[in-house]
C-alpha cells in the first residue's frame, strides 16, 4: 500500500470542509478562523489497551477513537469543531481496512458536526489512533473546567452508568447474554463499542450555569475524585440514587458481580458528571433533555472539604481512590 | 508506574503556561485564545519507523518529534503557539525514560516558543508519540500553503541538504567518521537526530511574500513534486545550485553513493523550499539572514506545465517521483 495513493483515497471521503476551515486536508497544516476560544484535548488508543480487534468492527474502532476524544469537549460545554486523526497502521491492517476505520470516524462526525481537517498515517506494529479534537466557544470564560464546583452545589449525572462494562462482560462471556432481552444485550455492547459522546448535554450543562463538569472516562468513582481534587471541595453521592443503564442488575448478578461496582468502577461510559447551584437544577434537567433526550438526575451534592464518599444503601460508606494504572 | 503519578511528574516539569492559554493541562481539555487564524498540523513517530532507541537518545526523540510537527509550522509561516503530545509507552520504557523524552521535547519547546498545553500518556507495545501543534497568525491569508507557486517564481531552499541522510549513514557506520572533521561528523549526525524546524525562516520568507512554501521531510525530490501538483505548475532545479551540507560528499563517496541523491532522496533534512518573486528575492534573503542565520539559495523556478525537473551537471534531467511508501 502506498502512503501517497492511501491519503488520496481518504480525502476522497472526507465531506467539504466545515464552515470555520480555511485550508483543509493536504496542505503541511490546516488553516481555520476559530471562534473566540478553542478547547483541545487529544486522546490515544492502542489495540489491547482500549480496544480489542477480535471484538469490534474497524468502523466500531474508528466510531470510539473519535467519541472518547469528543466526549472531552462535551466536558468542557464545547461546540465541535475540528479533528484530527493519527493513524498507527499494523502489517494485517490493509487499505480497505483502513478505509473501514475511517468511515467509522467519518460517522460520527458527519452526526456531531465535526470536521477531519487533518492527519497523519504511518506504519506501526500494532493498531493506535491518536485523536486531537478542537471545540469552541464566544470566549474563555463560556468553557466549563474541572475546578469549580462549590460546597452547596448540587451533584447531577447525565443518562446511566454501568453499561460500558455490563457491555464488556457480554463481549467476553456471551452466555451472559442469556439474561436480559436480546435488544436490551444489543444496547449494552453499543455501549461499549460505539459510546455517544454527549455534546448537547455538555453545552446544555454549560448554558444551564453547571460549575465544573468532567466526563466518565475512568468510572464514576476515579472522575469524581478527580474533580473533587480539582476544586478542592468533597463531594458526597447517594448509590441509590445512581441511575443504572437497563440490564447492568442482571447482567452483573449473572456474572457474580456487584452493579454498582460496574457503575462506580466500570468505566468508559462517556456519561456528564457535573456540579450545578441548586436554584439551576430545574432548568438543567429541561436543557439537557431538549438537547440530547436523555435524563439528568441529581446524584449527590458538594460539600466543604475534600475527598468523594458514596453512601451505600445499607448505610455504608465507599472511598473510591481514584485509578492508579496506565491505560 | 501509575499513570497519574507520571502525569503528575510530567505536569511538574511543563513551565507556566504561554500568553494564549487560559487553562492548561489536567482539565478535560486546554482552553486558548487564538490569533487570527490557527494552523493546525499532527505527525505520529514510531520506533523502528521513524527513529530507533538504540541510535537516539529519548532526548533526541522527543525533540525529533516535536521538531517535525513544528517544521510544518514553519512551512506555513506561522508562529508557533502549543503543542499537545500523545505518548505510547512500552514495558521497556520506565517512568524515567518517559520524562527524559519529555525532557527533549520540552528544550525544543522552550526555545521555540511552543507551549505544550496537553497530552494523552498509555501502554503500547512500541514507543510512539504523536505531536499535534498548533500556529498562529492574524489572518488565514498570512499563511502560506502549498498551491500558490506561479511560473516565473524564483524557487529557494533555505539552508542545505543531504545532511540528515549523511547523519543516518554515519549513524549506521560509524567507520565513515574517518572521512570528515570530527565537528563535521558531529553536525551530520545532529541533523539527522535533532533536526531544528526552520520557524524564523518561514515567518521571513512569508513577510517577503513567498507564494508557496513546503519542509523538506521525505526528500527535495519528492517534496518539489508535492508543492508542483498543489500549484499545478512545473518546477525547474539546478543540481548545481543545490546547496549541499558540508562533508555530505565525502560520506557519500565513503559509501559508495551519489550526493546528489542524498539531497535528493534522502529527506529529513527540514529545509523549507518556497517559491517567490523574482523581485523578492533579494529582500527574503536578508530576512531569512537576519532572522535564522542561514543562507537563502535560489536553486531553480517556477515554469508553466507538470512535474519537477533537476538538471545534472552534465546535461542529463532526472525526475523525481514522490516517495510512495508507508513510513
Amino acid at each position: 500500500m502506498g502512503e501517497f495513493e492511501l491519503l488520496a483515497r481518504i480525502r476522497e471521503r472526507l465531506p467539504a470542509d466545515g464552515r470555520r476551515i480555511h485550508l483543509g486536508s493536504g496542505d503541511d497544516a490546516a488553516v481555520t478562523v476559530p471562534g473566540g476560544a478553542t478547547a483541545t484535548s487529544v486522546d490515544a488508543l492502542v489495540d489491547g489497551v482500549h480496544f480489542r480487534r477480535e471484538l469490534a468492527s474497524l468502523a466500531q474502532i474508528g466510531h470510539k477513537a473519535l467519541a472518547t476524544a469528543l466526549s472531552d469537549l462535551a466536558a468542557m460545554g464545547a461546540e465541535p469543531g475540528e479533528a484530527y486523526a493519527a493513524l498507527g497502521v499494523p502489517p494485517d491492517l490493509d487499505e480497505n481496512g483502513c478505509i473501514g476505520l475511517l468511515d467509522g470516524l467519518l460517522e460520527l462526525a458527519a452526526a456531531t458536526g465535526t470536521s477531519i481537517a487533518g492527519g497523519d498515517v504511518t506504519r506501526a506494529e500494532k493498531l493506535f489512533l491518536a485523536i486531537t479534537v478542537v471545540g469552541h466557544a464566544t470566549g474563555p470564560e463560556s468553557f466549563v473546567g474541572r475546578s469549580g464546583a462549590r460546597p452547596g452545589d448540587a451533584l447531577v449525572l447525565s443518562g446511566e452508568v454501568g453499561g460500558a462494562a455490563a457491555g464488556l462482560l457480554l463481549l467476553d462471556r456471551p452466555g451472559l447474554g442469556e439474561k436480559v432481552p436480546a435488544a436490551t444485550a444489543e444496547r449494552l455492547r453499543a455501549r461499549q463499542l460505539e459510546p455517544h459522546p454527549r455534546l448537547d448535554a455538555g453545552r446544555a450543562l454549560a448554558a444551564a450555569g453547571a460549575t465544573a463538569m468532567i466526563d466518565l472516562s475512568d468510572g464514576l468513582g476515579g472522575d469524581a475524585v478527580h474533580l473533587a481534587r480539582s476544586s478542592g471541595a468533597g463531594l458526597r453521592i447517594d448509590a441509590d440514587a445512581m441511575p443504572l443503564a437497563d440490564g447492568v442488575a442482571e447482567i452483573a448478578a449473572a456474572a457474580g458481580r456487584d452493579p454498582l461496582d460496574l457503575a462506580v468502577s466500570g468505566g468508559e461510559d462517556y456519561e456528564l458528571l457535573a456540579s450545578i447551584p441548586p436554584g439551576r437544577l430545574a432548568e438543567a434537567k429541561r436543557l439537557v433533555g431538549d438537547a440530547e433526550g436523555i435524563a439528568l438526575t441529581q446524584i449527590g451534592e458538594v460539600v466543604a472539604g475534600a475527598g468523594v464518599e458514596i453512601r451505600l444503601p445499607d448505610g455504608r460508606l465507599l472511598e473510591p481512590e481514584g485509578f492508579d494504572q496506565l491505560a
